[in-house]
């Protein structure tokens, strides 16, 4: 049994997966498909780019990760399949991919034209459907990624906000906010632990919000607390609630992790 | 592997689509179940056979398709199971398969009332587990059709509303509101292919709001667009945003489509 | 092929569901994996606890149900995997197994300690995809259970209200509101069965509201009824319509079920 999952913003109100998946079962019944998530919110590249960044590698070698979320579909963007040392990845080329991309090492991009593989006659709105479900489906069967079209050397990147860290300090901002109102920031584990346990304190939107921990629990509920989460990455969490409600936080709030300064008896 | 989908109204909040699913894997193992929607509005039968007139042919043949959206469960109310040419069809006759069935060659309707093949004790109120579940995953194992019970000439039906065409014009309305906003009418591809290049303009509400497209983002973010969609309908959609909170539609909403008026030097 | 159910409050807006399901099937690929609901309201255990009692047993023998609904992850709470008479369950030892374990023969109860089953490293925010996940997939692949850790003889029980039953009345509350606005009490079949046909009317908050009834058209639409629900609880529901809406109720609300009193004639 091979692997494909589904990235999308096609939400889980209306038909639009479930013909996906019929498209791909038609052709290769053999598989397993996984649903990452259909709620990326309707066009929102960055945010899908992000969620295919956090998940695809919990997957076995081979799986083939499709992430389409594609406002321009039926224009002249670019539909891609790239092979990385571990995994394919099959979407559109307005930088979906590219979170994922950059940190895996790129063995091949091909630009997907081959009409031959589309679901016929293939409409111009969901391209999900007519050309990355059967795309996948053929590279899941072994079908040599050549097929899908002409070799290209590269794709549509997107800019990731590089925390600015000193000595004493690293900013950075929230990238995105789960359902469990948990503020998921730019700043990696690596930073925090470069500072490590002379961490002093976190603060958010120029406040001190908490200090770093290691579980939700950790401090009473009702109290923020920042870990380093699932993805890797800093989180800002309120025990027993939502930091996003409690905290007023968004998407591009800025966070620092500041190193504690030395008390006079220190 | 075999292959059940399953279009209802049951949510994904509570336990229910579990529950069915368990039903029919305790009977048949070897089977792909894939999940059409299950975000059905509670008992709206039209919206769900539009659901899964919209996605039951991007299936391989012999797929057993099973609707549930059934507000008379337990009544007197009949169940179906119907073979066509290509699939199988099971749930409540109420006509939530119609507007699917309306499109296939029908070969049997059979009235479920065998209840050897229940789960027992079946529920009054919830038959998508107790009779749906288990007669399709017994179909999907090779049972024939005949033993779910007698044959039965009719299914209920639910009309249509069919566009008036004209020489000039095409008035249809919208059927269906995706989760892009995006506007579904009545009228298909045929109708607008008749009119063909001539289309002049699409008229929503009384209103001009666009001209005929072939993709979404054909104009700039914010115009109203409108295309064939993916389902072979034409959709009234706004680039990069919501047709329906742009333009305030509803189902229901009258959408004209008009042949250009030769200009005075044509 | 074995089966996984999967109850969580993960939500289906972001990548958790996802990420789980690729660590089982790195480990696992010959699964079905089922999900019974990721909806629980966050962190909310009896809900959780609730959805899996009512759909756990609606699976085939040898099934692996893992529940997470989790707020203490990462702290010193236990975690568990309990081998009952006809199924495993997997979870955090916080109650949320409970009310199915109740119900089933328990044969032995294990602590989940073996590192080496973990997802390495294990975060300390998301056991669901770093312990339970890959417990189940051993377990499923037929690791005996005294491998995940040492025996031990209690897990942590959740209370469940009993309603008070006399000669002439049954007193209960309702312990959840579904999808359809459904009001699940705590008065099981068994106990709607001891007053049986005698019974005269259903009081809700104080209120006659209606009588027992067998399915929910039974009654003319927008009037209330009273019915043996498909977890075998008594529900009150409204005929095409919303309980929860109509009527203003909530989980907690007193229900009482009363004995008809023999008029004069009688």
């Amino acid at each position: 049994m091979s692997i494909i999952t589904l990235t999308t913003d096609f939400g889980a109100a209306d038909w639009f997966v479930g013909t996906l998946k019929g498209v791909i079962l038609g052709l290769q019944p053999r598989v397993q498909i996984v649903d990452i998530t259909h709620d990326i919110p309707a066009g929102k590249i960055r945010a899908g780019a992000f969620a295919l960044a956090a998940s695809y590698k919990f997957f076995p070698k081979h799986t083939i990760h499709v992430a389409v979320v594609d406002p321009g579909v039926g224009s002249r963007r670019r539909a891609i399949a790239v092979r990385t040392a571990r995994y394919v990845f099959v979407g559109p080329d307005n930088g979906v991919l590219w979170f994922a991309l950059a940190r895996e090492r790129i063995k091949a991009i091909h630009q997907i034209t081959n009409e031959r593989l589309f679901f016929h006659p293939p409409s111009n709105t969901f391209h999900g459907r007519d050309v990355f479900a059967p795309v996948a489906a053929c590279l899941s069967k072994g079908m040599p990624i050549q097929k899908v079209g002409p070799a290209t050397k590269a794709c549509v990147r997107l800019a990731w906000p590089e925390p600015e860290c000193s000595a004493d300090s690293i900013a950075g901002e929230v990238v995105y906010l789960d359902r469990f109102g948990n503020a998921i920031t730019n700043i990696d584990s690596d930073a925090v632990a470069a500072i490590g346990p002379a961490v002093g304190e976190v603060v958010v939107r120029n406040k001190r919000v908490c200090s770093l921990n290691s579980f939700y629990t950790a401090v009473p509920p009702g109290k923020a607390v920042a870990l380093v989460g699932s993805c890797g990455l800093l989180e800002i969490a309120v025990s027993g609630g939502s930091a996003a409600h409690r905290l007023g936080l968004q998407v591009g709030n800025r966070v620092v992790v500041r190193r504690r300064k030395p008390g006079p008896s220190q």
